[in-house]
C-alpha cells in the first residue's frame, strides 16, 4: 500500500507513496520542503513548480497534518545531504498530495524531549505527547525489554500463565482496589496486589516454573513516583532455593544488558550480595546505590540484599508484622523456638537493587502449614481469621505442596532506569497523576444513579 | 540441583536426584515401584531390599506425596521396557528418599481427563485439577499460541503497549465493572470492556502498528460459556484497510497452524470471505460452521464475514444502534445521505469465524469527527452526551488523526478450539463459574465495614 520512510533510501529512481505527519515545512522561494514523519523516521519531500496544483495544495500544509504523498525518490545533490539522518541522502519529489486529516496547532511543542513542558498538560494530551521521539523510543524499549525477558524464560521451560484480575480481598499489606458485584449484592471482588496466592497455588498444581508479566494494583496514598496500577515480572519456581533464583535473575539481566544495551556497563559481576545488616551499616540503606560514578549515565550497579529480618515490631499496633509477607520462610526455623521472642529471626527473603532503587523482591515460601499458622500467630492473628483469609492456600498445602519460592522485578522501574528517565510515568503509555487521576480520560468519574442502583450501592453523604 | 524426568534417559549409569510427586505406587513382593512425576513426565523408581531403611520409608508413600529421591539410572530389562513412555526404557534404583510433603487423598482422581468429574469440585480444587495431564497441556498450548502470535507481530514491527485497567466508564455496549475511588468520594474507575479508545488514541499518537494481549472485562448476565474477564489479541493499524487487516490475520493463523498444529488442516485457503447477507442466506448464521466433516477433530474452517449492516433498529428503545460500535466507518459514506434513513448502510466491519464460533471482530474506524457526530446523532444521542462520553477521542481527532482500523481475536475461544475443548474454562488457569464466582478463592466476598467507610460507600438495604 505504501512505503515506510525507512525503506525510501532503497528506492532511488522509483515512484513510491509515503503516508504520515507533516513534521515541519520550509518555504524556499518557489519550492516548499516538507519533512514527512512516520513511525520509522523522516523523509524530505520537495514540492516544485513543475506540479503547480500540488504546490498550491502544499502551501496549505501545517505541522501535524496527515498526508499521503506520491512521488519519485531522488538522491540529494552532494552539498545538500544530511549525514545525520538515515534518510539524509535522499528526498522525494512530490507528484501527488492528498490531505488525510488536518490538525489544530498542538498545545505544546513535539520536537523537543518535552521535559520542559508542564506534566499536567502532557498527560491531558498524552496522544500528542507520545508523538515525541523520546516517548516513542521509551515505548519501544519497554516492549523490547519485556520481549527479551519472555523469550529468556520460555527458553528455560517457564510457562507464562494468566491469573485473574477479579479476585478476592486478602489483606497482605497495602489496600486493595475492590469491584462491587452486581449479581451478589453487598459482595466485592478485589484487584490483586500481586498474584502471590495464585502463583503459589500454581506450584501446588505442579507447574514448577511459572512466570507472568502482570498488572498489579495498590490503593495507596498519593506519593510522587507511584501508580495505582503497575507491571511486574512475576516468577515462581518449585524445588528451588535462594541461590538458584538469584542466579536466574542475574543471568536474565546480564544477558538483557549485553544484548539490548551494549552501551551500558555493569559495575560488578557477579552482582554483589549484601546482607540487610551489612547494607544498613555500610550504606545506611537497604537499597544502596553502588555506582562508582553517579554522573555516568551508562553505569548499572545491580545488587541483591539478603538476610532480611523476618519480623518487625509495629509500635502503633503493638504487634509483630512480617517484613516481607507471612508466606516467607524463616531461616533455619527447625532450630528456633517459634514460641519465643522473634527478634533476630531472619527470613529467606531477598531484594533486587539497581542504582539505589529497589527493583524487585522475593522469597522462599514457607510451605509447612503448621509453621505458617505459627507465623500468623506471632503476627497477632486469630486462628479463625487466618482460616477465613488464607484458608484456600492452607488447604491447598495439605495436598502435596513442593518447596517453592519466587521473585518479582518491577517492569516500570527497570524500564525507567534503563531508559535513563527520571520517573516511571515516562515509560508508561498512559500513566495517572501522582494522585491517581487520568487527566486524558477524566477518570475516576461519577456514575449514573442507575449504575449505582444495579450495584446495590449508595454514596455516603459527607458528614457536616 | 536435580535432574528433570525428561533428562533421566540420558543418564544411564549415573547417580541423579529426582524431585516430584508420587504418581502411583505398586508393591511387587519385596520390591516397591513408584512412578515419580514432575512437570516433564514420569520415571519409574524401584525400591529394593538392598536398602532396607529406604524401602521401609517408601512403604509409607501415598499418591501425591512430594519426594526427593537419589538413585542410579538403569536400563530396564528388555521385557520390562515400556515403549509408550519417553522414559520407558529406564528406571531408577532408589538409594535415598526424602519426603518433602505429605498429601491427603485428593477429592477426585487426577489420572483421567477429568471430564467425568463435577465441575464445581474441579474449580474448588483447581490447584489439584491442574495437575492432570490434559489441563497442563492446555496451559502450555495457550502459552505457545500467545508466544507465537507475539513473535509474529513483533517481526512485522508491531509494538506491544500496555493500556490502563483502571480507566473511565464509557457505555459502549455491555455493562462496565467499576472500582470506587477512595481518594475521590463518589467517583469510580471502570475496567475496560476492551482498550478500544486507548488503541485509537495510540494511532493518533503515531504508533501505527500496535498490539496487546490484554485482559477485558464485561459485567454481563450469566450465560454458560462466558467469563467476567477474558483475554483478547488487540491489534490496531494506521494507513490501512480491511484487505490488509484480514490478510494479516490470515497469515498469522495459517502460520500458527502450520508450525504448532501440524496434525490439523485448514478447510479452505485463502479463508473464504462471505458477506453478512450471504452468510445469513446460505447458512442462516453470521458465524457459519464451514467444516466439511464435523466429526473430524483436526479440521479448521476459518472464514471472514464482511459487509455487516452499520445500524440495527432497537424495537424496545425505539432507536437505531450501531451493530458493531459507533466508531466503525460507514461504507462509501461520502455518497450517502446521512440525514436520511440509515437502513441499508453497510459498515467496514468484519468478523473472524472458526468452526461455527465467532473468534474475533473488528472494523475500519471513522476518523472524521463530523461524520462521527452524525453517527451518534442517528443513534439518538444528544450532542452534550457525546462530548461528555467521548470528548477526549473527538478532541484527539482534531490534532491529526491517521485513517486506522483493527481487529481483536479472542484468545480463550481460539485456544479452546485448537485444544479441542468443549468450553473456555478448560483453557483458563483459574476460571470463574458461569455466574461469576471463584469457588477456590471464594470471591466475590464481603468487605469489612472499615473498607466500605474508606470508600464512602453504603450497601443498599434490600427492599421488603
Amino acid at each position: 500500500m505504501r512505503t515506510l520512510t525507512k525503506d525510501a533510501p532503497n528506492k532511488i529512481g522509483e515512484q513510491i507513496t509515503l503516508m504520515g505527519w507533516v513534521h515541519a515545512r520550509r518555504d524556499h522561494g518557489k519550492l516548499i520542503f516538507i519533512d514527512l514523519r512516520d513511525r520509522w523516521g523522516i523523509v524530505q519531500v520537495v514540492f516544485n513548480p513543475k506540479n503547480k496544483e500540488v504546490l498550491l495544495e502544499a502551501s496549505r500544509l501545517r505541522p501535524e497534518w496527515v498526508v499521503k504523498i506520491e512521488g519519485v525518490v531522488k538522491e540529494r545533490p552532494e552539498g545538500m545531504q544530511n549525514p545525520e539522518l538515515p534518510t539524509g541522502k535522499i528526498e522525494m519529489e512530490a507528484m501527488k498530495l492528498e490531505i488525510l486529516a488536518e490538525a489544530k496547532t498542538p498545545p505544546f511543542t513535539l520536537d523537543t524531549d518535552g521535559h520542559e513542558i508542564g506534566e499536567e498538560n502532557r498527560l491531558k494530551y498524552r496522544y500528542l505527547d507520545l508523538r515525541r521521539e523520546r516517548l516513542k523510543r521509551n515505548l519501544i524499549l519497554r516492549d523490547e525489554i519485556i520481549s527479551f525477558i519472555r523469550s529468556c524464560l520460555h527458553e528455560k521451560d517457564f510457562i507464562e500463565i494468566e491469573t485473574p484480575i477479579l479476585t478476592k480481598s486478602t489483606p497482605e499489606g497495602a489496600r486493595d482496589y475492590v469491584v462491587p458485584s452486581r449479581l451478589y449484592p453487598g459482595k466485592f471482588y478485589a484487584l490483586p496486589q500481586s498474584p502471590q496466592q495464585y502463583k503459589q497455588l500454581l506450584m501446588v498444581a505442579g507447574v514448577e516454573r511459572y512466570f507472568q508479566i502482570v498488572r498489579c494494583f495498590r490503593d495507596e496514598d498519593t506519593r510522587g513516583d507511584r501508580q495505582p496500577e503497575f507491571t511486574q515480572l512475576d516468577i515462581e519456581m518449585s524445588f528451588t532455593n535462594q541461590e538458584e533464583i538469584l542466579n536466574l535473575i542475574e543471568e536474565i539481566f546480564t544477558e538483557l544488558i549485553k544484548k539490548k544495551f551494549p552501551e551500558k556497563h555493569i559495575t560488578q559481576s557477579p552482582f554483589p550480595r549484601l546482607s540487610y545488616a551489612e547494607a544498613m551499616e555500610k550504606h545506611g540503606s537497604d537499597k544502596p546505590d553502588l555506582r562508582k560514578n553517579k554522573d555516568d549515565k551508562n553505569e548499572l550497579a545491580f545488587a541483591f540484599i539478603i538476610d532480611f529480618p523476618m519480623f518487625e515490631w509495629k509500635k502503633d499496633e503493638k504487634r509483630w508484622d512480617a517484613v516481607h509477607h507471612p508466606f516467607t520462610k524463616i531461616q533455619n526455623s527447625e532450630s528456633l523456638n517459634l514460641d519465643g521472642d522473634p527478634t533476630g529471626f531472619l527470613a529467606e527473603q531477598y531484594d533486587f537493587v539497581l542504582n539505589g532503587y529497589e527493583v524487585g523482591g522475593g522469597s522462599i515460601r514457607e510451605h509447612d502449614p503448621t509453621i505458617l499458622e505459627k507465623v500468623f500467630e506471632i503476627m497477632g492473628n486469630k486462628k479463625e481469621d487466618v482460616r477465613e483469609k488464607f484458608g484456600h492456600l492452607l488447604t491447598a498445602f495439605e495436598y502435596g505442596v513442593p518447596p517453592h519460592g519466587g521473585i518479582a522485578p518491577g517492569i516500570d522501574r527497570l524500564a525507567m532506569i534503563l531508559a535513563g528517565e527520571p520517573n516511571i510515568r515516562e515509560v508508561i503509555a498512559f500513566p495517572k497523576t501522582g494522585d491517581g487521576r487520568d487527566l486524558m480520560m477524566d477518570a475516576p468519574s461519577e456514575l449514573e444513579k442507575k449504575q449505582l442502583d444495579e450495584l446495590h450501592l449508595e454514596i455516603k453523604k459527607k458528614k457536616k
